[in-house]
């Protein structure tokens, strides 16, 4: 028997910043004084701030998927033709959310582990009258990432609107939602922003404004213009998720003093050290050709169910990783690194991988997916040591 | 210079139960593990045996207001034709859902303080092809109540169904949801639920799902008969509020050991009492004729504004009570009673009254409406004490 700490570590809900926890206990606060007001103002400021972005933020009470359909129900009409970049389980929700409102998707759909690149983008832009492009930055179900740089450009020179699910892409790769044209990014609190789900966002450009006046799809919970308008004076439309603001505005305290380029860095490097790691292990990576630092998406070694690696980590750990959604379940397993991770979560997972492995009889050496993780460390924090390594 | 303590006596938020605010330190779960399978299925359960019914509960990841649409969005068709009872902002709202999908509502309108008859009601279900009714249990707004049993039995006769709003009906007045034929009952977490804000539920008859087949109106995120065949596994379709759902459930521990039967009675006792001591203090009652027990809505003292009322509650007592909306607001004030309220709270909320009565001029005696609440009390309590009383 050993003391096993029970950890959160997947790609959302991911480990929770403490203070950010802890603020949800000044709860009782009514959302109709000067006290919100103020707090209302700041946290979409400091959501604006390190979304970089001058354009309309918008929270709203929801998961990710509830901002997904504003999009929709929001910016377009019944009819209108859209491309839908599907690469996983979130670009097959586009389609739905898409369809259930009555819009054509012209649908760009890439295996899994693979990604839509700009030139069929660029191709699908040259049929008439497409009105709006839907991808996700990074896609959690895969972990491979779309190019939201140069497909962001191509759009942004079409009447087009561009899309964004950033629900896993803020914070964990860069966004230059001005210089590459992205209309509507889509954040959610339960992923690199460190606090528990039930509130969601999306930064709105003035060419999305734009869409929204010819609007016809029926919308009134999730109204975009009026929860704007509101925001402006501090306010919600209707009664907000006071707790998860609370604790929202305490994370992004810590995300700027961390600064938003350096969160993203970390998620980065520690994606970076876990492919390496991986690779050292005789493992295969499931999105190697674009792969995001989101999430690391590993395949289960021939003839093993990732259920049995994910099992053993809880089991065993406490550790709590993800397994593959959908069809990729029991081939795949998932190591996150948005948001709350550090160095230490990692070293701690790859060792456990290693026992792991070594448990079923793989030919594993002890430490040598741990060393791959620690070069990596050693050489981003302090050049000098990577030498001795 | 006092000590001064910030109570939050609104109707919604409502007073936090400590533990189950507490509760929510506990967040760091993952929504796709067996610790919340079991979680999600004892709060259904729960929620299920407070509301006294067998019928589907599901909860969302919304305000109430989204729970509100997701009635309409789920369980109708465009060009319907329903009949709204508006007695309020809130039976307002009704009318707007119904407007922004396409609905075709016929609305029965009484003025602020009153409601609408069951006689009005059921001379409109005379109309051809009503297929639903939509009302307020208690209109929040201005402190009235309709009668939902009256109601109930009147829609049930039809093929019609019944939508109650009793986001503040719930804990505060009996609602019999099979025997009154009440097809969904909404209800918040905010409320007499005592957690904070962001998470709304439903219950949905067999009547109510019948109605749901041959619905036309597009909705993706609330998908109630996607969430109700999760729910049967424990399951949210989306990513669940894992926060306030760990809250509900320790709230729900408490309110089942009160038993709801109680946490009523308790709303309508101090309802009754604060009745009775704003009218000692020769104050209005703004809903004098059919009074809720979720919030007293009292009508402020000839040329005085409410609004001055609330600010020196606010600032020389921390008591955050409401002021009137939309054309109310100035006029009434509310004092609520839904969930974790006590005597201690209304005996305090009374004597500052006076006080603040008395330090603008009316003629007041000190303790006179107190007294008022303490012979409520007595008389419930121990019968005994109020021989002295």
């Amino acid at each position: 028997m050993f003391v096993r700490k029970t950890r959160l570590l997947t790609p959302g809900p991911t480990p929770l910043y403490p203070p950010a926890l802890h603020a949800m206990m000044a709860a009782d606060i009514h959302h109709r004084t000067q006290d919100f007001v103020g707090l209302y103002k700041k946290t979409v400021r400091d959501l604006k701030e390190v979304m970089g972005t001058s354009y309309d933020v918008v929270p709203l009470v929801a998961s990710g998927t509830g901002a997904m359909e504003a999009s929709v129900s929001n910016l377009f009409r019944r009819g209108d033709r859209v491309i839908v970049l599907s690469a996983g389980k979130f670009g097959e929700r586009w389609v739905q959310i898409a369809e259930a409102f009555g819009l054509q998707p012209i649908v760009l759909k890439a295996p899994y582990g693979e990604v839509v690149s700009p030139a069929q983008v660029e191709a699908a832009l040259g049929e008439p009258g497409v009105r709006g492009v839907f991808l996700q930055a990074s896609e959690t179900s895969t972990g491979a990432q779309h190019d939201v740089e140069a497909i962001g450009k191509l759009v942004s020179r079409t009447e087009a609107i561009l899309v964004v699910d950033a629900i896993t892409g803020l914070g964990t790769m860069p966004l230059d939602i001005h210089g590459w044209g992205l209309d509507v990014v889509i954040g959610g609190s339960q992923k690199a922003f460190m606090i528990p789900p039930g509130l969601a966002f999306l930064s709105i450009s003035p060419k999305a404004w734009k869409h929204a006046e010819s609007c016809d799809l029926p919308h009134f919970y999730f109204d975009l213009k009026k929860e704007a308008k509101n925001a402006l004076e501090g306010q919600s439309s209707w009664t907000p998720s006071t707790a998860l603001l609370l604790s929202l505005s305490a994370a992004l305290d810590y995300i700027k003093s961390l600064g938003m380029a350096n969160l993203i860095r970390n998620a980065q490097l520690l994606a970076r050290a876990t492919r390496e790691a991986v690779t050292v292990l005789g493992l295969k990576l499931f999105a190697a050709s674009s792969p995001c630092s989101a999430v690391t998406a590993v395949c289960a070694p021939e003839g093993m169910d990732s259920g049995v690696i994910v099992k053993e980590f809880r089991e065993r750990f406490g550790a709590i990783i993800a397994n593959g959604q959908g069809s990729m379940k029991g081939k795949i397993f998932r190591i996150a690194h948005l948001g709350y991770f550090d160095f230490a979560d990692l070293f701690a997972v790859i060792a456990e991988l290693e026992l792991i492995l070594a448990g079923r009889g793989l030919p594993v050496e002890f430490g040598a997916g741990v060393a791959a993780v620690q070069k990596v460390y050693a050489e981003a924090a302090m050049p000098r040591e990577a030498v001795g390594a």
